[in-house]
């Protein structure tokens, strides 16, 4: 005879989902305060109340709760960057709003968020999925930009598309990849300015 | 009654000189072996048969003779890099051509010489003067190029001088500096020639 109240997965998917939300929220306070390489699961699960076998039902290893984190905050920064390069027609105008945001974004975690900062650069170390993912986000936003502004007259049409747009990115990415921003904080709203202008003359028609 | 055959400062000096180029070599040889961080330099000092007393009379610490070894090694690549830009007179060939020795000699000394690549990089992560010396170097050979392409009429003359020298410094900074470099080796020549031609297209008048 079959068993009657068991919960059918449809019933605890929801509250699986809100559990995992909790545990992810507690850890990137916890990690954000106590750092993401000093923390084991074991403190972690101290600090929410819960026991280390039941986070482990959740998430198979610190690292999977680390790549969580580390997607979401990844996820926010090129929601920024996709915002602010909606609202202009211009490519030229969306390359340099698109590569002041990721300086914003970056030199803001780096001075205010340490701790989550270090998280994203064991992410690019390690080569985890999340970061992966952001780089080619990026250069296909890249890649879009420059389509287009070719398509508008706005920039030359005589290069390889692709080779050119993986130049530009390449151009970036010591001020988008965390583990190489580090070393250009100094001065790093000026100096990527003045890439912006270098890339955009490299553009004109 | 002054004293005879008292060595007169100028007879001692090229023997100082010798001797200093001793240690020098044998510390080249020795850090390349076992390492710059892991040596100290009692190490060092039973290695070339002196003591350690006798190695301070000639260097107040292991990170001046660090220095020298880094410095020697920047000059090397430095004249190369000028050796191969003296032998054209296209300012768009001399750009290509410092871009390539510059990833050519960090590469090997990443791939061949780790040690002493490690060397370069404790050198950049404290600001020795070695390293600031190579940079100022670098950064002036990309300026004179510049000039000299404008004179000819080979690129644009509208932006200012310092900040287009200085935007394409920044270009290929990843390449150089040791630190940047360790994260930008794969595909190393292809990257830097793409980023060659995106600079070149930012010069054309």
């Amino acid at each position: 005879m079959a068993k009657t109240h068991t919960p059918t997965p449809q019933s605890r998917g929801p509250s699986e989902h809100d559990i995992r939300d909790q545990i992810v929220e507690a850890a990137t306070e916890y990690f954000g305060h106590y750092g993401y390489n000093k923390t084991t699961v074991s403190d972690l699960a101290k600090a929410i109340g819960f026991s280390k076998a039941y986070i482990y039902k959740f998430f198979e290893s610190k690292q999977a709760i680390g790549e969580v984190i580390c997607a979401n905050r990844l996820s926010e920064i090129t929601a920024t960057v996709d915002a602010v390069t909606a609202d202009t027609t211009s490519a030229s105008e969306k390359l340099r709003r698109m590569f002041k945001a990721l300086v914003d974004a970056g030199s803001h975690l780096f001075f205010h968020e340490r701790k989550l900062y270090d998280i994203a650069a064991a992410s690019a170390s390690e080569a985890w999925p999340s970061v992966g993912h952001y780089e080619a986000h990026l250069k296909a936003l890249v890649l879009d930009i420059v389509r287009d502004g070719r398509e508008a007259g706005e920039f030359e049409r005589k290069t390889p598309l692709d080779e050119t747009a993986n130049a530009i990115y390449l151009a970036m990415k010591p001020y988008i990849n965390p583990l190489m921003l580090q070393y250009n904080l100094d001065n790093a709203a000026q100096h990527s300015s003045q890439l912006s202008n270098l890339i955009l003359r490299s553009l004109a028609p």
